[in-house]
């Protein structure tokens, strides 16, 4: 039927052309282009100039270069591109205003609300999430946060969002579509039980060490791809070599008639999501009522034949839905964080998303395996839904990698509902501590590895600050003159501490009272006058 | 069938008997609990120390005083009192573990930390909206935000809203019930067309307008109140008076077999936004599918007969909805200020929230009578959904209110649903525009008349202070001293500016660029060495 070496090779073709022209992109345009760009918003928002990053050049060559990259299918996402693409809008539109206004808009503060709104902006319409949008790019982006500044990122946002959402309208179907983005379709109420509550904190948990391995493995990569003798030998030599290997790799792993039989391969990466999030149980038994064929449970056509196995379309299944769930995650976690070292236009959101769907899917098809028919309340019947899991691990991970709490309200707005909020907000949270605790975020993960100009972060104010006394600094007894020293007291002070240009003062030695300082010039004139060596002659002359 | 004198004695008599019970508890456990409480904690927040209002008499008298005026059924909310309460009880928890700690636990940092977070479980757990809580009591209490502190908010939020969620699960019913607090049922898709959006900015604009007006009056009125020679001779003299015949007032206007009748006075005042967001159109005929009497629509059991005067549950319709809507708006308008003037713990989010709800109903029901039959295309029929309209009022009119954004997000929570996203937010936008611009927040009033510690708000950045030029400042010509200044022309600079200490040193007179400045003391020495009486006589000297 299908001519297997052929279909190969056309697959890889396909891939690796795409890589190779948006690789090519990218370092003839604006080599700026590579990667997320969120990153260097980063630095850019904490007031380090990278003007080449704002550039237009740096504009069209990450446009091309994700359009091809993109288009490959390799797991690699837009929503970091979109922000640094919205911001050299942002960047460019601020130029322009002040160049047509004889300068008179130039003005820092000025550039910098923009660039912030404008990164709003970019995850805005990755999605159609306004909220989101602006949420996550304040989480991401800054340390400190002017609320005045909330409501143009609101404004710029919304505005990203109905010209998307109306856009879209016209170029999805004829129908009046305005729609969220991933469409979940649970019922409004009683969608999770509150003992499931443990089972969502604890996908985040596993989510937030799976997140900080994550980020730990991308950067031993880059850095073992930076250090590594011969492979700097290689591909710094022909620096095309390094795409089409990767490329070449991950598409053959993913080939739909070889490995990928074993991962859903017949389906693009990013469109797995809509499976996972589908409201109805992968390995129910074709007699339960909540099972896949259940044509009734979900209003779009959809099909998990390519996750059982099932090519042909008789009921036999080949694969274990678990199986395929397994390697698809275990593959795509590595291959992840290889297609993101590829030189091309490229975000780590989304295929970070998809992983954290497919983690949750895994757990919740497991949980209904154990209770296939639901706990049973009267005449109502509450199935354990492993489309609400998939929610809860896609936010979890995707909490974890870029250590945001807002990735939560990103994905209400892109599945459209929250009657899943409170599981999502646990395991986020949860998810977060964790991965805060055991790494940095991927964006600052990358800032150290490009050695762009950093700002530390501000310590966590944890508890532990709040115990430590000044005495557990201290290396030697602080000298200080009490009220009722002595010029004696006072002489040996001076002398055997004579750096201290300043001693405090105490009440007296009991009660250890700070009153005030007196500086050793004072303190030394005095001295002299009443038991210097001229006072001491006085004496002597007045006695005899 | 009722005795009509008889039922009036006893409506009023018990609204007034719990106000004045709510008034005397204030007054006599601490008078600290009057009011909302958001002034208080913003002005506590900014670093004011007012420590009574964080006592555990201040909570006591809050909870009590509470209870006692939300059961009058009076036009006023509980958000506020909650944030408060939140608060004193966050403050006391600090205080507890500073005390058994040893002091190592008192930072004044620290405390802020608890209070921020305190404020946002207030909110979050006055709707369960643990998202929109943080983000509210962020808005609403600060200037600038410390990222950092975005975890602990969200993560006591999320405490708070799991708790409330599960305890409310034993107290409403037998059934597994975590749903939100006013659950609306539209459909997921397509509850609004794009050609809706200019009637949702109206109502944004609307809204912003009268919630402007809504502050002024506020203010007025209690202004009125201190400063008026009668009024201040009554009430102050015999404090209980006031409540007694406020209370005495709104009652009466809202008796149900009175005037209450003309505004949905059957149903308790908080009660009623249920039935502003339901799901079908309360003018559309009988025949008409959206009708509120097709069963299949809404799943609660729901009747407007008290909006359209059908008492006796014939099918006749007194009075028709745009009457009763109107009056109940143009009445509660008024009697939620005066409500909120009163000496009892008390919140103004609420009323506001439903006030904005009617509006919103009231233009919905307005369109739904234009195009009754709404916008079919194909096989499928789009009604204008006139409980859209009224979640779009009550967000905006809150927003306006208030001044915050994050309104939209709480009313997400609310109706647990996102479909109507775009228009909440494009409403609200506008709404918070148009506010902020005439009036301060409520809130921001209230501290102003109550003569709290205030710090004026930073000014926004608007476009026009770019467009500002320095010379539009400066009053006389800047003196300089160019690269190729003669002597003279440095003397002369020297003798007419006698109080200039630096002087501009430019490239030269046409360019007039800066490149440095010389101190009044250098050029003097340098003159007087050259043109000084010294050298002159050194000069002729030479010469003779």
């Amino acid at each position: 039927q299908y001519h297997f070496t052929l279909g190969y090779l056309i697959w890889v073709g396909y891939v690796v052309a795409l890589i190779v022209l948006s690789a090519v992109c990218a370092h003839y345009i604006a080599p700026q282009a590579i990667g997320s760009g969120i990153p260097e918003m980063k630095t850019i928002l904490r007031g380090v100039i990278l003007k080449e990053y704002l550039s237009i050049r740096t504009l069209v060559s990450k446009m091309i270069g994700l359009t091809l990259s993109l288009g490959s299918g390799l797991p690699m996402g837009k929503e970091g591109p979109f922000v640094h693409v919205a911001s050299v809008v942002a960047s460019q539109l601020t130029k322009l205003v002040h160049g047509s206004n004889g300068g008179v808009f130039e003005n820092e503060s000025r550039s910098g609300e923009m660039l912030a709104a404008g990164c709003a902006v970019g995850v805005a319409c990755t999605f159609s999430a306004p909220i989101g949008g602006v949420l996550f790019s304040i989480e991401v982006t800054s340390v400190y946060f002017a609320v005045r500044n909330y409501w143009r990122g609101f404004f710029a946002a919304t505005c990203s969002a109905t010209i998307f959402r109306i856009l879209r309208m016209f170029s999805v179907s004829a129908a009046v579509t305005v729609e969220a983005h991933y469409q979940t379709n649970f019922p409004p109420q009683n969608v999770f039980l509150p003992q499931e509550l443990p089972v969502f904190a604890l996908i985040g948990l596993i989510c937030g060490l799976a997140g900080s391995l994550f980020v730990y493995l991308h950067r031993r990569t880059v850095l073992f791809l930076r250090r590594n003798a011969i492979a700097k030998m290689i591909f710094q030599k022909y620096w095309l070599l390094y795409p089409i290997f990767i490329a070449t790799f991950i598409s053959s792993l993913s080939f739909p008639l070889g490995l990928g039989r074993l991962m859903g391969g017949k389906e693009r990466f990013s469109h797995t999501m809509k499976e996972f999030f589908v409201n109805c149980a992968w390995t129910a038994s074709s007699n339960n009522s909540y099972a896949c064929s259940n044509a009734n449970l979900s209003t779009d056509s959809f099909d998990i034949n390519h996750w059982v196995g099932m090519i042909d379309n008789t009921d036999h299944r080949t694969y274990s839905p678990f199986l395929t769930l397994a390697i698809f995650q275990f593959v795509y976690f590595f291959l992840s964080i290889l297609a993101s070292t590829l030189p091309v236009p490229s975000g780590i959101f989304m295929p970070v998303f998809v992983l954290g769907a497919a983690f949750g899917r895994l757990v919740g098809e497991g949980v209904f395996t154990m209770y296939p028919d639901g706990y049973v309340s009267g005449d109502i019947i509450f199935f354990i839904r492993p489309g609400v899991y998939a929610v809860v691990g896609a936010a979890a991970f995707c909490g974890a990698v870029t250590h945001t709490v807002s990735v939560a309200v990103i994905v209400f707005e892109i599945t459209g509902q929250l009657c899943h909020l409170l599981p999502v907000m646990i395991a986020v949270l949860i998810a977060n501590a964790v991965a805060s605790y055991l790494q940095p975020s991927i964006y600052d993960s990358i800032i150290r590895i490009k050695n762009l100009p950093y700002l530390p972060d501000i310590p966590h104010t944890t508890s532990l600050y709040h115990q430590m006394l000044i005495e557990q600094f201290m290396i030697s007894p602080v000298v200080f003159i009490a009220k009722d020293s002595t010029l004696g007291d006072v002489k040996r002070a001076l002398e055997t501490k004579s750096r201290i240009r300043a001693f405090p003062l105490v009440e007296n030695i009991e009660s250890l009272a700070l009153v005030g300082s007196i500086s050793r010039g004072q303190l030394q004139r005095y001295v002299d006058a009443h038991i210097g060596t001229k006072a001491r002659f006085a004496e002597a002359t007045r006695r005899v």
